[in-house]
């Protein structure tokens, strides 16, 4: 096992009704700015039931609607402005991941004047703390199960064509309020790919090199195996309880340290992803599906073990030599993913083979040119995977 | 899957070497109290490097050592007077649960003058909050992997011969320095009791009623796993540091909430074997491994349906009823804790069919007449429980 620091303050306030807490979670007597996306949760009530939580108490409220899916660097300003002329004091976030991680950059934007016309420099460290001392305190009422924002310092600006991923220990989530029922209402398709995104992050972590961290593994593979449950379950029956709930639980823990924590982490499938989103608008757990198979199959030297050992774990195949547990691995998960209504081939989703080189040349430019747990993912190796998934 | 909130704010520093960050960790300019154990973290030299380490900032620092095995109260109020005498900022705890469990006591107790002379009522308030406005901050650098105490907001504290359990919000550790290696020394008999404690740790949250919270029974599954796996590796080759590591962090895990989140909880096991080692000096773990399969006999109607997914998924066991399955997996979790050097009767720990009155007796005066995660373990129950166990 290597060595980690894993720390993770967010109080999970999870279940139904739970939005009846919010009243003793944000602060009172405060300036609160409530965000949210694109008018969702103004339509089906819950932006109305948050106001109403909210006013039991001497609070300014603000609000900030707008917020676009791959949330724009432009458009989170907006918000910052807002927080400077009104001295908001606390930002609540309410949507899914896009609208948590752009509040995040809010929170992080608008907590200092010094960061005034020089906002854009906080999206460039990577996964790298970025240097700040402070944040505005956020909380979060998660509608979509599928980012695990609600749970971790991380976010995903994007600036035009560019998308980045930003961390600082400062916007974990004060408190994030997850009740299944307010899910309920999602389309389908923004459901599959909560299902997906959730997967991936955890093969992410997961499918790498053995350091024999066995409680991380065999939570990597619970997750797993309950998504294969509850992915189909919870499509077929969006108000069944049970299994929106176990989603929507699998989908915080995923990126919450628990998984990742002592272990190597890839990554390089959500970076070429975050990629094709930028560049051809396709969702983001879409661009996941698509590169996730072809990856492994480059790679599967690297990562066979690991491969294997899922297999036989989340798979229950037993059969064969590790090379062939390892091939039979990579057809299920794609199966399952083509089961959930993925298109997993580039052509499926109008990207053709001539685009291949904006890809290649974006994450050039983005500086992803040693990517995966061990550093020796290049772009060539970035060329054979996405011709694999043509 | 029941409602819950999970908050832990723990900061885990994990691994060889941690030592180090200690500097990093605890305040400068402050008073601290050094809080230990019995001498062997004097003996093998790990007082020495914590003082080392915190001495290269301007703090001063004061210890209390002699922290038995079963923490008293009036031991705990010795080290209240030096935090108030000597305007103590800051506590470290270095040790196992005990020394852990005694200083949450004392950051309580300490943390304010309204507690003057009335520091025993802070000890009767069972499973609910403590009534404090504040705790003194504390870390902790473990040396035991057992009681999970690093990463939780509980502790028990002995009264003569009574065990209480104390909870606060207030005292999970800011951090906790988690190094597998400054554990290489414990004795055999040490490191058995801490592999049985954490098993039944989390059989207490698990062999309950099923809620269909499947990442919390998995999580639960994988670390009993773990534990079947690394137990006897870890006696077998002490200084194997996988084996330790993989040890510590799912004693850690156990009872961090990841586990117990959202399902129901028993820890009858536990209040019965609490007042066994009150009245007859057993170890904690010994008197766990005592009582959790007659306690399964008993009640086996009730965790039948649990007891068969254990069976399945922990010990691999998919021939019989249910019934048949729940009687294989009790018997081979005594066998396991008797594979470990456990004594799983109480005869063969020296305590005899007429000492169970005292026991009863002793449930009955902490008000220990409704356990379990139904509430309807009665006295009759336990007398029963241990007849079984003679």
């Amino acid at each position: 096992m290597n060595n980690f620091t894993y720390y993770n303050p967010t109080q999970a306030v999870f279940g139904k009704g739970q939005l009846s807490e919010l009243n003793k979670l944000v602060p009172a007597k405060a300036n609160i700015l409530i965000t949210y996306g694109g008018g969702s949760v103004k339509r089906l009530g819950t932006l109305d039931r948050v106001k109403e939580e909210l006013a039991t108490s001497e609070r300014k409220l603000f609000e900030f609607g707008g917020i676009e899916a791959n949330p724009q660097f432009e458009t989170a300003m907006k918000a910052v402005d807002i927080v400077r002329s009104e001295g908001i004091d606390f930002l609540l976030a309410v949507g899914g991941g896009s609208v948590m991680d752009a509040t995040k950059f809010i929170a992080l934007a608008g907590a200092s004047d010094a960061h005034i016309g020089k906002e854009r420099e906080l999206m460039f460290h990577g996964f790298a703390p970025v240097p700040v001392e402070r944040a505005i305190p956020m909380g979060t009422v998660v509608t979509l199960p599928a980012t695990g924002s609600e749970m971790n310092g991380f976010s995903v600006i994007s600036d035009g064509h560019e998308k980045l991923p930003i961390f600082s220990p400062l916007t974990f989530p004060v408190f994030s309020i997850l009740d299944p029922e307010l899910t309920y209402t999602l389309p389908e398709r923004q459901v599959a790919n909560g299902v997906v995104d959730t997967f991936v992050h955890v093969l992410e972590q997961y499918i790498t090199y053995p350091v024999d961290a066995r409680f991380q593994d065999r939570v990597a593979e619970g997750i797993l195996q309950t998504l294969i449950e509850v992915g189909p379950e919870t499509l077929a029956n969006p108000e069944d309880y049970n299994a929106r709930a176990n989603l929507f639980w699998c989908a915080t823990m995923a990126l919450s340290g628990v998984v990742g924590s002592g272990v190597p982490q890839d990554w390089t499938t959500h970076m070429i992803g975050h990629e094709i989103t930028a560049l051809f608008g396709l969702d983001h757990a879409r661009t996941l599906a698509i590169v996730q198979s072809p990856l492994w199959k480059i790679r599967k030297e690297k990562k066979q073990a690991k491969l294997a050992q899922y297999a036989e774990r989340v798979w229950g195949i037993h059969e064969g030599s590790e090379s062939e547990k390892a091939d039979q691995a990579i057809a299920k998960t794609e199966a399952f993913f083509r089961s959930l209504g993925m298109k997993t081939t580039l052509s499926e989703n109008d990207i053709s083979k001539e685009d291949i080189p904006k890809v290649i040349h974006a994450l050039e430019k983005h500086g992803m040119t040693q990517l995966s747990e061990s550093g020796d993912f290049t772009l060539e190796h970035a060329q054979e995977v996405l011709e694999l998934a043509v």
